[in-house]
């Protein structure tokens, strides 16, 4: 019953959440908390590592490393976690901190918490923090109804995933900054799109996935906007980030998803955009559930 | 920044998932398993019920029930199933059986798997086996672009929920039967739209969920669809399972969803329908991302 496209496309929603797959490296991570919450994960290579700072983790109690609780309120936490992660890049030991990127994300156990701390970008991995973004998918419908999608193609000099395609728009989900604000924004950056039109993209799900590599545990959760454009709208490449944009009929769009050409965590939003625009049917794709579950999973 | 609504939807959907929380039986639990293939969960109350039929279930195992390997076709063991809980029911022993709805459902460990074997659908929660469905959302929009939902009002003689609110129309997907002939089929059948009408029926998304209660566990999947209705239509009360239609606003629909008045599965398919029209924004609903997860749940 299951083609080649589906089994690469439920490859790649498991790849996306191999942290929860068997023979991950879960069972011997150490959770990490911070004023008794469990903010994150952290990689067993990372504990050695963290000794050296005595007076800000305690050491590892119950299979939890805890950010000191003499570090009582988010400035503290933020300022000396801060100092920790100026002297780990000064020695160059851990790859992921060579793209600090100056960018503050918020710490907390769920979204909605009041975040405990504030931690630089590239560092949130190896402490398997949460990170939340935003992403837009970009379509029209022609006259005719005919469904089609714009992706974009980042920039061959991006730090992450360069030359890879990409949703219309999508960013990281900065420090105290508004859901809907940042997808105006990364709309206007990204692709010129007026704020008057990116207004209308629509908040309809979020995509969320743990996925780990080399360089640590990434749980994210990308709140995820439909955004209709007029017909004859071109968006146009912004602040550097993408190199071109494609306007593209939805059976190249889910020729392309499965192919090595996709940013995994975009394609992951728009197999969900595929499902809720009801481009993929449930009798005749095999594992229409396991792809709703695996976009969903918990964080 | 959490209102009364949000913690009550909140908690409605951990009610719904209360197998995968914390005090749940499930560490107590035995998988079923069929040819190998884990199935379900059967409570450890069963267990020595179970034991009366030596020739039937293996003696557990590994944490496991198995069905014996001698039952090797699908038709062997539906037949050997299903004198099995003939016998149960003639004995009284178990109130689920009381409901006996002389309906087949598929046993497989996945959806798309092939059927290892068929079992009446009352006895489903006892193996905690998957149970699929099919829901409706009946909407439309006026002329000013105003949403409204149809829902029902269940029969007050329904064997489960009776007199509860319920979406516009849902069933459980019958052996053999295809998810989107289903679809028609309840519309026609519960609230006489006609086929030409129920075809337009979207397919966009599963809600899953997986609870216990005293008859057992109840891993269950609905496939849903969205019908946008025409503004003058009415659906009207068909085989007597609703006793009343309603056409709401969505303030009113937000408000029900959280009373006692709503099945509970169909609030979530409800929940899931208002967070993909954007009726929920997440920059004011605290628990948005929550609430995603909570309603597509691995089964």
């Amino acid at each position: 019953m299951a083609t080649a496209w589906s089994e690469s496309m439920l490859q790649l929603v498991r790849k996306m959440n191999n942290f929860y797959s068997p023979g991950s490296s879960r069972a011997r991570c150490l959770r990490f908390e911070v004023a008794d919450r469990h903010v994150g994960w952290i990689l067993p290579e990372m504990v050695s590592i963290l000794k050296n700072f005595p007076d800000v983790f305690d050491p590892p109690k119950d299979g939890a490393i805890s950010l000191s609780s003499s570090l009582d309120s988010h400035a503290k936490r933020s300022e000396v976690m801060d100092g920790v992660l100026q002297t780990l890049r000064r020695n160059d030991a851990l790859t992921c901190l060579k793209g600090w990127r100056e960018e503050k994300y918020d710490v907390m156990a769920r979204y909605c918490d009041t975040p405990l701390m504030s931690m630089e970008r590239s560092a949130t991995s190896l402490f398997g923090v949460k990170r939340y973004g935003v992403h837009i998918n970009g379509y029209s419908r022609s006259d005719d109804g005919e469904l089609r999608m714009w992706l974009a193609r980042r920039s061959a000099t991006k730090q992450t995933y360069p030359g890879l395609l990409d949703n219309l728009a999508a960013g990281g989900l900065a420090a105290g900054m508004s859901i809907g604000d940042t997808a105006v924004k990364e709309c206007e950056e990204e692709a010129c799109i007026p704020a008057a039109i990116a207004k209308k993209a629509r908040p309809i799900s979020t995509v969320s996935y743990t996925y780990e590599d080399g360089e640590g545990v990434f749980p994210e959760s990308q709140f995820v906007f439909d955004l209709e454009l007029p017909a004859d709208f071109q968006p146009r490449v912004g602040d550097g980030e993408v190199q071109e944009f494609y306007f593209l009929p939805i059976d190249k769009v889910k020729e392309l998803l499965v192919s090595d050409d996709f940013k995994p965590n975009c394609a992951l939003v728009v197999l969900d955009f595929l499902i809720r625009h009801s481009c993929i049917d449930p009798d005749t794709e095999p594992y229409y559930q396991e792809f709703v579950e695996g976009l969903h999973q918990n964080l």
